[in-house]
C-alpha cells in the first residue's frame, strides 16, 4: 500500500531549526543571531496598521467571504502596476490573488500536473516547492548550478522527458541570493516555450532587486501567457507575513483551474491582509523604495566584509535580496555545522543540506544566510562570530 | 498523458450559480431571494470588530508569521471548551488551526491518502470535499442515504476494500441538514476502527445543533484519536468568513503530518482571524446561544410552513443547522429547474445534482436550502414564492 501523501515529504525545515534552539541559552551581552528565516520581524508600518484596524471596523464585507481569485480591485492594481512595472499587457483577469505565495505554487502545480509528472528545478532548491511537488506525486528533478550558482537553459532541455510539465525558478533566488539576469530568464522561456511545457518564475523578492526597472522583459512578449506563470507575495514588500497575501499571473484559462484549487483549499484569501495590500500597493512606493535602499546597503555590508572571512577559507557563493549563500571551510556536514553554530557561535541560520536532494553531497558544504534584519553592525558581529569558529 | 489535478475536478458550483444572476433584474418589491450561500451575510459582533482593530494596532506579532499549527493559546483554548463540552480528554498538541475547514479537509486527506485510494463519502454530499477528493487522486465512493438522509454503518462496511483510508461525515449535514444521532456517529466509529480506517467528522455547524449538550460521545473514548479526526470552522460561530480560520483534531502524530501540508500551502493561518476567534470562544458564549436560538427558531418556521408546500408535492426531506433539503414535485432536474428560479420565482438556490454523482438520478429531484440568513418572515416569502412557481 502506498504511503500516504504527506508521507513522501520531509518535516517543515524551519520548524526543525526552530528545535536547536531548545534548551540554549544567550547571555545577555551576545544574543542569539537569528539569520534563519527569510521573513521581515518588524510590523508593517503604523498607516497601514490604521487602515487594517478602520476596514475592521468600518467595511461589513471585509468580514464576509470575498471572491475566489480576490479583491477586483487587488486584481486590477496588480495588474496595473505590473503592466507598468514590466512595460507588458497584463489584465486583471490574468490575475490571481493568493493566501500567500506558497499557496500561488502549490495551486499553479495543480494545473500542471498529474501523478508521475515532473517539474525541473535548479538547486539548491526552495524547501517548500520541494515539499509540494513530493506530496503531489511530481517528481522534482534536479537542475544542479554551477559556480555562480545560476541555471543553465541548455543543462536543462536535456532533463526534459516527455513527463516534464514546467520548469520552476525564484529570481532572486532562495536560497541563493542570485538574481537570474534578463537573458538567462529569456533563455528559459524560450526553451519552455519551444518543449510545450510551462515557465514558472517566482518573484517573491523581487522589491529587492539590485536593478532598477524590470528585472525581465518576459512581460513584453504579447504570449507571455501561453508559457509564464509568475506568482508574487506581498508579505515582504509589506510586511505582512502574518496576513497571508500572494498572487497569482498567468493565463485567464489556468486561473479557471486556479479557482478549483483556491476554492478547495482556502475559499477566499483572507480579507483584512488584502485591503491591507491594495492600500500599500496605492501609498507605500516611496516606503517601499527606502525599504528596499535599506536592503541593498545591507547587501553591500555583506560584500564589504566578506574578504575577512574569505581570508578563513568561506566562500560567498551568491548574495542578493533576503539572502547570502555561502560555502563553509569546514569538514563537518552543514546539516552538524548549523547547530553547533547555535550553540556555540550564537548563529541561527539554515544549512544548504536543507535546500538539496539528499544525494547532493554540495549542500553538506553551503549555509544560507537570510540577512535582511541585521542592520550594518549586526552584519559586523555576524562576521566576528564566524570568524571565531573554528569548526 | 493524465490531465493535471485540477483537470480532473469540476468548477466551484457556488461560482456557477452566481452566474446564473448575469443579466436578470429584480423589482425592487421582490428582490432576490438568496439562499444558496451557507455562510453568515452580516459582520461580526462589534466588541469583536474592535477587538481586530486594536490587535491589528498594538500588537506587533499578529502581522508575522506564526506556527504553522496556530496559535498556541487558541489551541489551548479549543482543547478546554472541546474536552469539557464532549466529555473527554483533547490536548492541545491534538489541536490544528487551519485556514479554514476546507484546509483541514484538505490536510486530513493528504495524511490518509496516495494516488488511487479511497474514501467514503454519504451522498449528497458536500462539493468542496468531492473537489478536494479528486484532485487528490482519491476515489470518493459515494454511500446512498435513504429517505431519512443518513447514512448506514453496515452499508458503508460492504463498500470498504483495501484502498478504503477513511469514512468522511458531515453533521449536521451540508447540504441535507439532518443531524447524525449519536448512536450513529458511533457505529461509524466502531466501523472505522474495526477496519483499521479513519473517520473524518465534519462538525462546522455544530454550534447550531438542535440539541443542548454534546451531539455524540466520540470523544469519551479514551482512544478517540485512534481514528477520529475531528473538523471544526470558527466561520459560522462568529462569523468570520473572510478571515478564514477552522480547526483539525486529530492524534498528534497525524498532526506532526498535517504541520508538513499546511506548511507548504498556507505557512500559517492568518492572525487576526486567529485573535478574533480565540476572543470569541472567550467572550461570545451568550451571544452564540443566541445566534443559535435563532437559528432554530428559522428551522421551527421551516417545520411550521412546510405542510403548504407538501400539498403543492414538495418533500422535507432534512433540515437542521443552515440548511432545508427538499424533494421538488417537477419533472424537470433541478440542475435546469435552479437557474429558472432565479428567472420565474427570485430565489437562488442549489439544485440536488450539485451535490450527487453525475450518474446518481436523486439530486435531480433535489434542492439545498440555506435558510440562516431569511427570518421568519422572508421564509414565509420564500415558500409563498416556490408555492407559486408551476414548475
Amino acid at each position: 500500500m502506498p504511503p500516504p501523501r504527506t508521507a513522501a515529504t520531509f518535516a517543515p525545515p524551519v520548524m526543525e531549526a526552530r528545535r536547536w534552539l531548545d534548551g540554549v541559552s544567550f547571555a545577555p551581552e551576545r544574543p542569539l543571531i537569528n539569520v534563519s528565516q527569510a521573513a521581515p520581524v518588524d510590523p508593517p508600518p503604523h498607516a497601514l496598521r490604521q487602515v487594517m484596524a478602520e476596514v475592521a471596523l468600518t467595511r461589513d464585507d471585509a468580514h464576509l467571504y470575498g471572491p475566489v481569485l480576490g479583491l477586483p480591485e487587488l486584481r486590477a492594481e496588480l495588474a496595473d502596476q505590473w503592466s507598468d512595472g514590466y512595460g507588458g499587457a497584463i489584465r486583471p483577469d490574468q490575475v490571481g490573488i493568493t493566501s500567500g505565495c506558497n499557496q500561488a505554487f502549490a495551486a499553479a502545480i495543480a494545473t500542471l500536473c498529474a501523478e508521475g509528472d515532473e517539474v525541473i528545478v535548479p538547486t539548491p532548491w526552495y524547501f517548500n516547492h520541494k515539499m509540494w511537488l513530493d506530496m503531489s506525486g511530481v517528481s522534482a528533478v534536479p537542475l544542479t548550478t554551477g559556480a555562480d550558482m545560476r541555471p543553465d537553459a541548455d543543462q536543462a532541455a536535456a532533463l526534459i522527458t516527455p513527463r516534464t510539465r514546467a520548469i520552476a525558478l525564484v529570481s532572486p533566488n532562495n536560497p541563493a541570493g542570485v538574481e537570474y539576469p534578463p537573458a538567462l530568464l529569456r533563455a528559459f522561456m524560450e526553451l519552455a516555450r519551444s518543449r510545450g511545457i510551462a515557465l514558472i518564475l517566482d518573484e517573491t523578492y523581487r522589491d529587492f532587486h539590485a536593478q532598477s526597472g524590470a528585472p525581465h522583459d518576459l512581460f513584453t512578449d504579447p504570449q507571455w501567457h501561453d508559457t509564464l506563470i509568475h506568482l508574487y507575495s506581498f508579505s515582504k514588500a509589506y510586511r505582512l507575513t502574518g496576513h497571508r497575501v500572494g498572487a497569482i499571473v498567468c493565463a485567464q484559462d489556468r486561473l479557471a483551474e486556479v479557482e478549483k484549487f483556491l476554492d478547495t483549499v482556502a475559499i477566499c484569501p483572507a480579507q483584512l491582509g488584502q485591503h491591507a495590500a491594495l492600500w500599500g500597493m496605492r501609498n507605500l512606493k516611496q516606503w517601499l523604495a527606502g525599504e528596499r535602499d535599506e536592503i541593498l546597503s545591507r547587501r553591500a555590508a555583506i560584500e564589504a566584509g566578506f574578504p575577512d572571512l574569505a581570508e578563513r577559507g568561506w566562500r560567498l557563493l551568491g548574495v542578493g535580496a533576503y539572502f547570502a549563500y555561502l560555502a563553509h571551510p569546514f569538514s563537518l556536514s552543514s546539516a552538524d555545522l548549523a547547530p553547533r553554530l547555535v550553540r556555540e557561535a550564537g548563529v541561527l541560520c539554515l544549512p544548504g543540506t536543507m535546500f538539496c536532494p539528499p544525494d547532493d553531497p554540495s549542500g553538506r558544504g553551503q549555509l544560507r544566510i537570510a540577512f535582511a534584519n541585521l542592520d550594518r553592525d549586526g552584519i559586523g558581529t555576524l562576521f566576528e562570530r564566524l570568524k571565531g569558529f573554528a569548526g
